[in-house]
């Protein structure tokens, strides 16, 4: 195609994200120069400041456009209860469910030989050092091979401060159905089984 | 989600884009984070360029960031065929199929009492003029009810000009099985049989 190299070349940049194939990012350029003023530019914008602004925050490795997070800073949140998740992704699905109201310790990863990720690539000394003086750390690892070493492993490291480590349940998700359910989790929930 | 107030805004944004939903436009967000000098900055960049000087040709109607677009410019493409389209994305399918060296016109829509679109809101007076200096015009119009009923709009009001008008063949894709076809394009393609 000899037509437009800025566009073209626009096209080409959306098709490397994740979800998006190249016909896909045609559609989606097309609609971006259709609503121009709505949202092509805001969103040139927004990508500009992100590009140059976003970090993780230095205290628990969340994204955001500050030395310190939103929710670091917030004062109404309860420094004695630290939850730990893998990834800023896991931190927003734990922000969306919207009943922990603690502060969060992003570890940047999980435990992998495979990958040589080991326990100095994650941010595991950092957190040894928050949970001298929290009250509770809750492990919200995914429950994973990786991610159930990874809480093992965190859980072992944390032993010595005598601070009560506590992970998400394991059970029927709600709203599930026991015949979809992998034998697993209905083992892990009969065994997690509890007094009506 | 009280956590970077740029950073959810660049995923609003995003998620308003065709193909991706609240989900997947955080995946987005996540992957250009980590690939920043490399995709963030040079996508942000491309999409403001694309912002300010995107245009349609103003001979074809083609999309590009110049007056008149790279096809229209093209010397070695062959003035005396016209390929009349409905919208930039056909024109860039028939680019790729890279059977076509004549001009372009994109029409801008087709014609459609429902959605109240009139010839008078579709380029039609625009070919009409290019037209009257071509060898041939070749209507390539989705094979939609509303795009067959704008061909032979197109074909009438072409018709004093004496310009031989065709449009492309229907029949059996490349590549398909009869057992998968619709009636409709059986039948046409039976219709439409030639010699071996």
């Amino acid at each position: 195609m000899d037509d437009g190299g800025e566009i073209q070349r626009l096209i080409a940049l959306m098709a490397k994200l994740p979800g998006l194939g190249p016909r896909s990012a045609r559609r989606a350029v097309l609609a971006l120069v259709r609503r121009r003023e709505a949202l092509l530019a805001p969103l040139a914008e927004a990508m500009a400041t992100v590009a140059e602004r976003a970090r993780l925050c230095a205290r628990c490795g969340n994204l955001d456009t500050t030395e310190i997070c939103a929710i670091c800073r917030d004062p109404e949140r309860d420094d004695g209860l630290i939850c730990v998740v893998e990834e800023v992704g896991d931190l927003w699905a734990m922000e969306r469910a919207g009943a922990f109201r603690g502060r969060y310790h992003v570890l940047g990863g999980v435990l992998s030989a495979l990958d040589g990720v080991g326990p100095d690539d994650l941010r595991i000394p950092a957190l040894a050092e928050r949970a001298a003086t929290a009250r509770e750390v809750i492990l919200a690892l995914n429950a994973t091979v990786d991610g159930v070493t990874t809480a093992h492993y965190v859980a072992d490291s944390l032993a010595a401060l005598g601070v009560p480590v506590t992970s998400l349940a394991q059970g029927v998700p709600v709203g599930g159905e026991l015949d979809y359910l992998d034998d697993g989790t209905i083992g892990a929930a009969l065994r997690a089984r509890r007094a009506l």
